[in-house]
């Protein structure tokens, strides 16, 4: 099995790892917009050469792991020379705009619209980590759309590396990444710049800091180049989750104002029930 | 020595866990308002026996860890029964009203007024953790309140503990604690709020969410009974941060409202900083 990679950072180069691990046979080849990135990406033997978008053409499976703003176009220029059994998913954090922009490509049914729920913080080569799927929940939307032996292939790949199987419509898939990821990232983004704004003269202050602000920060050290993108494709769905995030920290801010504490404790407590619904993610 | 716990649970548990390991000879006794945490401290053998408040004349230290609302009246308690030799220290997250309200009791320098940036989100004996203080920071506020005897009492067991110690006044602690842990605990809480309420008839839903939304909300789990009186007692800086943390939500709402993504990323660039500065924290 061929495998050509485009994008080989913290994703791609984490489904390299995966992948060899799974398949001992299989080549995989990357093509990278940065030089640095290929290069390491050698030395750290996720794939054995570099290649052009245009090789894609004698690939297996391709997979697209690259921003969502340069997403669609190039998964529009792998369709356009792939052979006629060659499987193409991507992993966005993004699906509508993606799926309506090549509904209407001839080769639409060679592709699969994925969204493995997974990464850290970090991003490049060097971010790429063996098990990063392993029971990580993977979303596909409109596998309808998707040629069925092609699926067959995607799904092979996907249950290798241990992932669940979630099947969405991209709208609803949008709407709800939104609340459970694309939120999260701002939250943590504004936290961080509101103590650094505060503390910016008094830099040992954040001796003080423990594992609770780390933990609720950690997202703020994510890629701009990447998030950036995500914000802009699902501008409606993430400027309805901050109207509601904003509007309820608001209202707690009243609560503290007029020394409703009983309030406080009531709200915190109808929250601490999302403990019994996080035991299963890690 | 003889050790006295007031307050069996995350915190106290663990001091006791943590002492009994530095100093061998130990005798722990343990007071609380849940028969039941006592029961089982003493299951756990966190506490040799359950003790009366009046029985801290015959302890050599006295170790306060209730919910804030309850620390100033319980450490004047304290106070007003223990010999002169006896090290009391509290664990609270505020330290300015109880330095006010015990400032002209006669045995105010018997007190120690501590705050170790230590926890996790669980609470209960059964959450206590032989190592939580190890590498952690504890805040000791107006030390030369304390007779130095008695300082050097505390510093030996913190110092066993593995703890680095800070010391500050008690306003600059209230002041920084509520930027770099209160706030964290609201933008928390109510991240985890704003999503239930959207996803509260699709439980499934909590399955796509990964792991970087389970550390943003994980302080959500926290205890309303420990965290209420917190945001009561600092209620001040708590609004001063929760108004800063919304301004800028609302400003970066702004932003993508307006499509300036350049400046989204240039936010997000700037943020991305406090990685270096969080290298330190665990």
């Amino acid at each position: 099995m061929k495998i050509h990679i485009i994008g080989i950072g913290l994703i791609g180069g984490s489904f390299a790892l995966g992948i060899r691990s799974a398949f001992p046979d299989v080549e995989i080849v990357g093509t990278d917009a940065s030089e640095t990135n290929l290069e390491q990406a050698k030395q750290l033997s996720l794939i054995v050469n570099s290649a052009e978008i245009e090789d894609v053409k004698s690939a297996d499976v391709v997979i697209v792991a690259v921003p969502v703003n340069v997403a669609t176009e190039v998964v529009k220029k792998v369709l356009d020379h792939i052979s006629d059994y060659t499987l193409v998913f991507d992993a966005g954090s993004t699906k509508a705009q993606l799926c309506e922009e090549i509904a209407d490509h001839p080769k639409r049914r060679n592709f699969l619209a994925a969204h493995p729920i997974a990464g850290t913080e970090f991003s490049g080569p060097g971010a790429a980590i063996p098990n990063l799927f392993s029971n990580k929940t993977n979303i596909i939307c409109e596998v309808e759309k998707t040629a069925f032996k092609l699926q067959e292939k995607g799904l092979e790949i996907f249950q290798k590396l241990g992932m669940r199987i979630r099947y969405m419509d991209p709208q609803s898939h949008d709407r709800h990444i939104a609340y459970v990821s694309h939120l999260s990232h701002i939250s943590s983004f504004m936290l961080g710049k509101t103590v650094l704004e505060k503390e910016k003269n008094e830099r040992d202050i954040f001796d003080l800091a423990g594992s609770g602000f780390a933990s609720t920060v950690r997202l703020a050290k994510s890629s701009p180049a990447m998030w950036s993108p995500i914000f802009q494709q699902n501008k409606k769905n993430v400027l309805e989750t901050l109207n509601e995030y904003i509007h309820n920290l608001s209202e707690f801010k009243k609560l503290i104002e007029n020394d409703d504490f009983q309030e406080v404790y009531r709200e915190m407590e109808r929250t601490n029930h999302i403990t019994s619904i996080l035991n299963g993610i890690n």
